[in-house]
């Protein structure tokens, strides 16, 4: 069973303030660049798997999915994403992403934002991803960068030289990190860039592309303090395929 | 025209120095990983860019290859290379692998061990590298993992906890990286470990694994001073294959 940190009030009402959580996709800095990784979703069946308050799943329907569904484990999230979703043919089911049942070759896209850290036995998920897909089916995901998740105090300090440093540490040591994020005691899972590759690979997957997310210059601009995100990309992005 | 620091007097004496350069593959602690990475030898027609002293050449051909090509940018190593080579069937020759020109289709392994990372134009060699391998080709190839190049400080420092962290900064930041290393101003490029992979991939590779290599419990056991290095991997593995 996965930590249900999501229906913790506290965790929950501090992630209900995000510009993500408020403003939905277009409120996400790394939202263009998944999205440059998305097939074209017109006639797909879409899943989402850690769907949240459903924004990904409003937008596959309102880009012509022929399908979507989106689970996820928090009954909080899924309570808001069917009050904010009119559509009836977005459908929301519960399940915990470590235990899941998937239709075989169900699938068109199969979608995660920022779920995939939590999951402990991702190999497991990852062979159920490749099954629920159809042939040439495409899996995109979004997760912390393992740059982000690895160090035993993930937060930047000032080096020897004067300019900030990001302390990295323990990058081969996989396995929990506890963090204190809206709520203590989040527990993530770390992985390697190398391990989340050779996952997919050994699931069946081709690779198409992976995109270490920082900020473009635009958003620099607009967002002078994200500077520092370009020294160590805070998300990891992927597409692959069934091939 | 690439830059020829081995040909630099103080670089080379240096760099001979090193236990892979006295004592070949098996002094390299990265070795056992590479090899994992390599398909069966014999009868293999095989090329090393960035063949150095000829180690892995002789490896080679000793393991039963049908040929052995080595081609290094460096003369004193080709000529090290030479007068440790005995076997006729090696053939060594001088060329900068930025203009390098390879026979289409003609090789079943191509191998490149921490070379890679000196090359300015990665696009236009993968694509010659491509191009050169027959169909089902393996490409093996290690270099300097980008979180070893990417800082402006290469250097452990104390973070503020009291234990040894790796500066990390300018991950994104790709291109040049001076740094002084048995000689001032070797020239590396950085680039990050997404970028190695999307480039392949735009090549026509599909990726077979990703290894950022740390040592083993027996290593460190060995080298008590490695146990670091898994907290920032110093080398990246790839394998891929022409398909």
């Amino acid at each position: 069973m996965a930590q249900n940190i999501y229906d913790n009030q506290s965790f929950f009402d501090g992630y209900s303030t995000l510009p993500r959580s408020v403003g939905g996709l277009d409120s996400a800095p790394e939202w263009p660049a998944l999205l440059a990784l998305l097939p074209a979703i017109k006639g797909c069946r879409v899943l989402d798997l850690g769907c949240g308050f459903g924004w990904f799943c409003r937008w596959a329907d309102e880009k012509g999915a022929l399908s979507v569904e989106g689970i996820d484990l928090s009954e909080k999230m899924l309570a808001r994403a069917k009050a904010d979703t009119k559509e009836p043919s977005i459908r929301y089911r519960q399940a915990d992403l470590e235990r899941v049942e998937l239709a075989a070759s169900a699938f068109d896209l199969i979608y995660s934002s920022l779920t995939l850290h939590y999951i402990k036995d991702l190999a497991a998920l990852f062979d159920k991803i490749y099954k629920a897909l159809a042939t040439d089916g495409k899996f995109v995901f979004s997760i912390e960068h393992p740059l982000f998740t690895a160090p035993n105090h993930p937060d930047w300090i000032t080096g020897p030289q004067g300019s900030e440093v990001w302390p990295l540490d323990n990058y081969l040591l996989e396995g929990d990190r506890l963090t204190n994020w809206f709520a203590d005691g989040v527990i993530k899972q770390h992985r390697t860039v190398g391990t989340y590759i050779n996952l997919l690979i050994q699931a069946g997957f081709s690779i198409d592309q992976v995109n270490e997310w920082g900020p473009t210059a635009e958003q620099i601009a607009e967002h002078p303090e994200w500077l520092r995100e370009r020294s160590r990309p805070p998300f990891l992005l992927v597409s692959c395929k069934k091939s």
